[in-house]
């Protein structure tokens, strides 16, 4: 018997990608707000979603420094198992329902590459760095306090594809202003069978369902996100016209489920 | 619309990780002739494929320097579409039929990636490097000639997992001995959703059908490779018993196709 | 008029390696205490150091996850300053004074690799990685609590060269538990002038002087410590008899001096 | 007795970063012939080297695939010693006679940041690529042929600095057209010790003196550089107002010393 949740299956399941869920995650990340073209969002969104009028092209940039294990204590492996990760969520409604979704997501890493893909998050690699906050401050090392600056970049391909920023003001006492609509992705898995390339093997709009989420340090201020135009890359269409707020905050939850939304193929 | 064989889809399809196919290739690479123990090789095998009793655990270790392109000149962004390869082809039979399988490989791209699991190649990221043959030879760069030699390494998630040698010895004026065994290999599309992890969306036996097959400069010689034990990897366990010839040659190729020969999740 | 402390030298001053000192730093680190051979130990010790009897054979291994800044907020760029470090340090004496050397140090930038060489760190480039604390703990992520575990492990030139563990059992309370005896390197710049290749530019023993030291959240416990053999390589000299404790803590320091303690081309 | 003739130094000298000289090398190359602003290049020559007044701002951009041998067989250990490199190469008068200056430099290898510093080129780390040839042509491999098109890329800390084409028309039969003028470089390395900062240990006009130089299936063409403006980088000051001929070889040489010119210190 071949075991392994991911490539490659072998008798022991020691060189898969990952373990089997659950997979669970700690992080740090920066979060900011921005509002882009709405007729480039609606341009992005897959079949099922819709734009949401009320978001006039509404979104979040995330940076994220991540930490991952499974069962058999992974996090002790960081060179295998630790990544960073860059995304965008776009606001849109999935039958009347406000949802977010993820049209770019850039991660150094080829186990969560592998993850992401099972989840509909579109990944390819990329090298994704943020400020970090050490418990040692100083002027490398800001300090979780107002005016404190962190950065975000990313990189692909070899061009910079987005850069961040985010300016600390308070604490966040009301944990609903870390509420996030819940990702609804296309999980997308295409044939190369010919005949078949039009006819992908999955194709389908899924909800994600991570549980168990735990937001640490979450601090709030000013977000600045630009995304510049870049040959060969379609990301800079989303370039904001303007930015809101930014939060840097930890994260953990864990995940073992996806929902299927609705089957695109039939 | 949205456009992109692979993720993401977007409206222009630039960002997509591959062009649709057909795709083409060029390449430079070293192939090491070994033998494992029958039982390590036999128990890689996927349902549906079986031992070949000929083979006594014979398989193939390659070491790729790949050029790729689409329809539109990708080869001339060599920072998105080039890459290096180390893979294994394990001898097996296909309802009686000699064909190949492929339980490892590793990559340090994410479009070759993508391109991998949808022919079933079991890629993962790794830091693949072989000696290579310059035009302006001399101490560092070995000539195509009688005893000169050529090393490939691959490193995956900070582990040195295979080292090779090839110490040419002719050219090979004969095609035959270039002659492969078709690569069958296992299509793998796992499942996330709760209740379903075990029963994959794809889990097929597959044929590759590279086309307009072309190969250079092909010398014939020593083989030799090494596949230390490593924790957390399993590909040791093929560590050969002896290994045979080894070659150097250039290559190139088209892919446009790929045909299922069994669904296994029936 | 060209500008910039380390290469290269322009106009403007901005493409330079590094800005000027003072070089602000902050990190999160894990330590480790280990015995070698005392031989080993004795044998890498540049002129002017003597073994340290009371030693034994006695060092510590460090992995540090770094931020960087000089005066114009380059820990806003982590693409460019941010980094990860490996090193050893031994003990000796230098003129009947406790000091440590430290033999083998890799890192994964190169502005960081250049000041080291300055300060005469013989950095090599490597990939080093740590388990990270998150204040969003869970299965992924370690509390800092006693049990929890924090690895380490180092990569270079694709082989495996170090790997630690860092076990917690409790605060450190008294700040003398964290005291180092001060750095002596060995500053050596060659020279490729035919005839004067055995004669370096500068070879002179040297002392670190960061100041203004801030540790924060340091939790003890037991270290352990692999220098595996590989090829190429001699750091495995060194692989420890026996490990001692472990350490992990944050820490902030300033670097703008540098103490010549002898020549030693005269 | 402690060996090596970069750091690190050792009893056995097999952990340094590179073997003593004389140093091999073999590579394919881009070479492209630009023109920048004559100001922007006077301003980035250094004491001792006179802007020339025949070249009005010409200068050459090299993108290099290098391979790298001492006399141990390090070729054979393709994933420490293989690299690749852009650099720029700008015309100089010294004391009247026609040289190159090397401004900027970027390298993907430690061993070739260490040889490069030793002669006075301000390398950093970048990633670099070309477009390769393969014996085996097609879609995605250009023959040496006329019409043919070869890419080079630079990205450093996450940033595209630069970007090149070269266009082939026909096999150079000419030697003359091959040859470069002697690089002079300006050798330094800062001192870090308070008061000392701004008296380098070294600082000096050196020339290069490869030998032994040999070129293969050089073809010349059109060539096409972009040195685009870069938030934090000099380079784009010298960004081409025309472009010239491009050419793609094979190159060889040995490199064992270098003859200081003079001496900037004094």
């Amino acid at each position: 018997m071949l075991k392994g949740f991911h490539y490659p299956l072998t008798p022991k399941g020691k060189s898969t990608l990952n373990p089997p869920p659950p997979w669970y995650y700690s992080s740090d990340f920066l979060n900011i707000e921005f509002w882009s073209d709405p007729a480039a969002v609606a341009a992005l969104l897959p079949p099922g979603l819709d734009p949401d009028p009320a978001g006039s092209g509404h979104g979040n940039a995330l940076f994220y420094d991540w930490q991952f294990t499974g069962a058999n204590e992974e996090y002790l492996d960081p060179a295998r198992y630790q990544y960073r990760e860059f995304f965008l969520l776009l606001d849109a409604l999935f039958e009347g329902k406000p949802v977010c979704y993820c049209p770019y997501i850039f991660v150094d890493n080829d186990a969560a590459i592998a993850r992401g893909w099972t989840q509909g998050y579109p990944k390819r690699l990329g090298q994704v760095f943020q400020t970090r906050y050490y418990a040692a401050t100083g002027k490398a090392g800001p300090a979780l306090a107002p005016g404190s600056k962190f950065a975000g970049s990313l990189t692909a391909s070899g061009r910079r594809l987005a850069q961040g920023l985010v300016t600390l003001k308070k604490p966040i006492t009301d944990p609903a202003a870390l509420k996030q609509r819940p990702v609804v992705n296309l999980l997308h898995t295409p044939r190369l069978a010919a005949g078949k390339q039009s006819k992908p093997a999955v194709h389908e709009l899924v909800e994600n369902a991570p549980h168990d989420i735990k937001i640490e340090q979450a601090w709030i201020g000013d977000g600045l996100l630009t995304l510049p135009v870049v040959d060969g890359e379609d990301v800079s269409d989303l370039a904001p016209v303007r930015c809101g707020k930014g939060i840097r905050a930890s994260m953990a939850y864990v995940v073992d489920d996806l929902k299927t939304l609705k089957d695109l193929t039939k």
